[in-house]
């Protein structure tokens, strides 16, 4: 039977291709027994809830796998029909191209991305570790297939060698080694022996020497449910097995000929006809299945039911509705407080942190100078896995993808390093952005003011990076207040969002406010009588912008308004009317901001009234950059100033 | 005496960090016995000619050590004078905050961000082995001195794992192991088995059991010089060494005290005063690189120069003369040609690699989709240094920083992927961009239109991230004219530049032109009467604003002008009498473009003439994204005519 349920799965995975016109048929046919025996012999799911708290997971690594997913989740029981597996890569299906998040019940994470998978799994066992730390009940393992492709991308060495000095033994990764990537045999460029380097990392290894083998997977997978560390499972494979072009590069990403799905699905001893399900083998594998499931799944329920009754803080942390008003909280900022937003952040951070069971995260090797240690946290590691910092090592790209693999785990994850590092990660964050994830990404060190570390240090075309990434919101307070407005918009939505924040001093300044940040931008110095000119600013350019409105007032009687803009994206979305009543139209608006101009354009007249940099900076100290780089005080104000001749 | 030197090189640096009031004096103090070890007894150099093409390469991966590489330098005789290192982070000094290419004779790669450095290495050797393959003259050697840090990030993972399959024996990787990163000790975050992981990616591995121990570092550097394969030598040390903050993460970004130091240098036994140099140790380390050094020098540049005056090609490759004129070559593009720029790119840049000796590259495991392999190039391997392409594997951060370390090493590289995973690579551009290095990224399948894969595959806000990276020009040629007439541009120029590419069909265009791609912008379509209306498009965009154009003039007699603009950036540099005659004040332009519309603004009325594409696509075949995200040509020609009325 099991046979004929891996035949089934094949061959549905290579119709739903054939139809679509592309896909992958590759994978299908060299890793249908490996998925099949996971799913069949392993897995702890209940598919009439694929959202159960605590389910074994699963990552597709390798998303171009899509099809033989869909394939194994329709043999499974999900809620996928034959129309949806025909509907393969067509609008509005549920069966997407790559496996997308929130689309397909049974998929737990959006992938296609070499690498991003691997990590997001190290992500949702370290979330399964802490969830465990917190409460007993849970209790469920994280599977990820993976390919060559993904082994390769740095990604998933940094992720793996995380994994292995946490000791994630919730972890089982199987490697679908098939040595044949997208251009050709994988010899060409990866000899590396990938059993050793995963050893290196403190991982348990298994080896199956042939993919087709069930048994041993199925051993494999049950010495690794014993390992006391993360497993490796490498499974020889071959890609595009059966087919006329079974072990080459071509079947990779090429539809098969009807006659090679002929010739194939005989040699499956499985009906030609398209679409074709064997109910005997759709019966069994979901019998299967629920056999092991189902009844874990009732006790489990019914026990966390009970929880939850009394247990408000995990009714709040996995209902999502684990949320706090920080504009009601008083953090006593003195009035003459002047310090870098990285340093106020760091005591906003320490109040939600001890007050949202789901803050955790860390930084990459930086929370000593981003300052997003949260002290009364702990120290997540193999031995403390209640801890809520995470040390993430010198990783960017991978600490942004485990993120969104807590994320999809019910954390609210924050991530911290230096703004020009946000490149680091920018493939992580773009995926927190597809799958709406809220994910906190915290940014210091904003400018060129980081001074004498030099341009490779100094963010300039950044901000336009995060902000144009859609569905991302980009925060740069200006102030205290402001910093504690944006965390309490951040922490009432849903979506990513980056944290922008300065390594220098700002002043508290008098009219800047917490509850309009959500708004986007507001009215920080009104004018005085006769509104001449507006000046939008944001970040540790607004206390800048308000100085020189007043002195310019004091000294020519010119009235200038100032906009604190903290978030550019929230303020778009604001009524027209809110918009006009901050910039009316007639006046032409100067822009201040130490980075790149391109978003600006909109709000001004022509580049000319653009205060921004759009050219790497240069090491000295801050004041002689700021100098050299024509954005020092007195150049602006003088730049302003004849602006508004 | 050595004990001298490395005492001497330790004071200046510690000095010049204290001066400066900020810099790294742990590896200072932990790494000073490695580099004074390599340049005194190993680097085959000449400091009177710093740019020696066959000299010994040195990177400073861990770039924050750059205190420490300018003092050997001093100590080594490059032209680098007191003052300089007391101006160490000043503004305009030779000494800044990281090693800067291009400022400080001496060093040869510009590092900061960590990781790239190592990976910049791995491309130097990649170069030397071609360049030896090239013409036997050429032999030296790459030296990299990497830090934890380095080892922690993805990207060293990936080119050392390249590395070992190519065999690259000219490598030699120095690891300064001190397990302690910014954050603390590494024990956090990094147990893995470095050595472990360096032998399975098949490296030659060394190891130094104690940091101060030079009689060890220079017999491991000996059987380095002898392996076959890329060497690591994995070398302990103790960060900060001597400083009464040893061995803490506190001394690894802190200056020392007053007290500190001086206690240091008495330890050092050596003069307290600050810059004191040793004059007896400054002459010694001198005559020893020289006695090594100088007449193989004088040797090899003899010899060099008669095979100059014989070698043309040779002589065209070292002086960067190696131009061509692709605008003279006929292509033979018929004239109903209709395919993928992506195609038509592979038959030029063929045509450039059977030219143009320094032409190399490849992908990271999509050449198969982008194209860009070179037909008689033949594949770079261990059995064939030879070879013009490159296979990266599925690498493309590594790709990028390789890419870099062979512009280094005075060849025009190229790298491709998809247009969306530039995301993957944005830190090595940056250092691309900030080196002036003429290496091309090209980009294919660089819209909506990818279709089916989805919106992990379909790129949105790329072409603003590429076009805001500053030094760094953007092609995105509408046809097969427009995209020689790119090429031509990008091998006259000598900075980074990414070519965008399309997946789909476009046709020639009658009235595209080669030579107007070098304005960045010029009118593919003039009214026929009186204007009416301007329309910009770039790439697959422009066909459509012709053929809008065009139906809009039969139906309804508007006359609309189309521009193409293949290079917004090389635009906006003309005159304002040339930017003024395509795009006349007074007209309300109209722009199409299948991306993010941040850098649109300056050219339009409002927010309603962009006709741009600023959220996620989905997953559906080409033509029902298109229909879906209201950018197909109907939707597209509808909307135009709305603006016009």
């Amino acid at each position: 039977m099991e046979r004929r349920i891996i035949a089934n799965i094949k061959s549905l995975g290579i119709d739903m291709i054939k139809r679509a016109g592309s896909g992958h048929p590759g994978i299908v046919l060299g890793a249908a027994p490996i998925i099949a025996t996971l799913y069949k012999d392993h897995l702890v799911i209940n598919p009439d809830n694929p959202n159960w708290l605590n389910r074994d997971r699963f990552i597709m690594s390798a998303g171009h796998g899509s099809a033989l997913l869909y394939s194994t989740l329709f043999m499974s029981g999900y809620n996928l029909s034959l129309d949806d597996l025909q509907n393969f890569r067509g609008l509005n299906s549920k069966t997407p191209g790559h496996p997308e998040y929130g689309i397909t019940p049974g998929v737990d994470c959006s992938t296609g991305p070499l690498g991003q998978g691997f990590a997001n799994a190290v992500g949702m066992a370290i979330a399964e570790k802490k969830l465990k730390a917190m409460n007993s009940i849970f209790n469920y393992r994280v599977y990820c297939l993976c390919g060559d492709g993904d082994m390769m991308e740095g990604i998933s060495h940094e992720a793996a060698s995380l994994a292995g000095t946490l000791r994630l033994n919730n972890l089982i990764v199987i490697y679908d080694s098939n040595h044949v990537s997208l251009d050709g045999s994988t010899d060409l460029t990866f000899s590396e022996n990938v059993v050793d380097r995963f050893i290196s990392y403190d991982w348990n290894v298994e080896f199956v020497k042939n993919g087709d083998d069930t048994k041993s997977i199925n051993k494999a997978i049950d010495r690794a449910k014993k390992a006391t560390r993360p497993t490796i499972i490498v499974v020889n494979t071959v890609i595009g097995s059966g087919s006329l072009l079974e072990g080459s590069n071509e079947v990779h990403g090429k539809i098969l000929t009807d006659d090679d799905i002929e010739q194939l699905k005989r040699k499956l001893d499985i009906s030609t006809q398209p679409f074709y399900v064997d109910d005997d083998a759709l019966s069994v594998m979901k019998k299967q299945i629920s056999d092991r499931s189902l009844e874990k799944y009732n006790r489990w329920t019914k026990e966390f039911n009970n929880l939850l009754s009394v247990d408000t803080e995990l009714n709040k942390f996995v209902s999502n509705q684990e949320k706090i008003n920080l504009l009601n909280y008083d953090f006593k900022f003195s009035n003459d407080l002047n310090e870098g937003t990285r340093i106020t952040n760091q005591k906003v951070m320490n109040y939600i942190g001890n007050n949202l069971m789901s803050f955790i995260g860390g930084s990459a090797d930086l929370s000593s100078s981003t300052k997003t240690y949260l002290t009364d946290g702990g120290v997540f590691s193999s031995s403390n896995y209640k801890g809520k910092n995470i040390y993430f090592g010198v990783r960017e790209h991978a600490m942004g993808a485990i993120a969104n693999g807590l994320a999809l785990s019910g954390f609210r994850p924050f991530v911290s390093t230096f703004l020009v590092f946000a490149d680091y990660l920018k493939p992580a964050m773009r995926m927190s952005a597809l799958m709406n994830l809220p994910v906190s990404y915290i940014f210091s060190h904003d400018s060129i003011t980081v001074g004498q570390d030099g341009p490779t240090h100094q963010p300039i075309e950044q901000l336009t990076m995060l902000r144009t990434i859609p569905n991302f919101d980009v925060y740069r307070p200006c102030d205290a207040k402001e910093l504690v407005g944006s965390w309490n918009t951040i922490l009432n939505k849903n979506n990513p969002n980056a944290l922008i924040l300065t390594r220098g001093n700002v002043p508290l300044l008098q009219n800047s406010k917490m509850h309009e940040v959500e708004k986007g931008a507001y009215i920080i110095r009104k004018e005085q009588g006769r509104l001449y000119s507006i000046i939008i600013a944001t970040g540790s350019e607004v206390n800048i912008a308000v100085k020189i409105a007043d002195e310019i007032y004091e000294q020519y009687n010119i009235d200038i308004r100032v906009i604190s803009m903290p978030n550019m994206d929230l303020f778009l979305k604001q009524s027209q009317e809110y918009k006009d009543s901050l910039l009316p139209k007639g006046y032409r608006n100067i822009v201040i901001e130490a980075g790149n101009s391109a978003l600006w354009y909109r709000f001004v007249y022509n580049e000319n009234y653009l205060i921004t940099i759009d050219d790497f900076g240069v090491s000295a100290t801050t004041t002689d950059v700021l100098k050299h780089m024509n954005f020092d005080y007195d150049s602006i104000k003088e730049r302003v100033i004849k602006l508004l001749k």
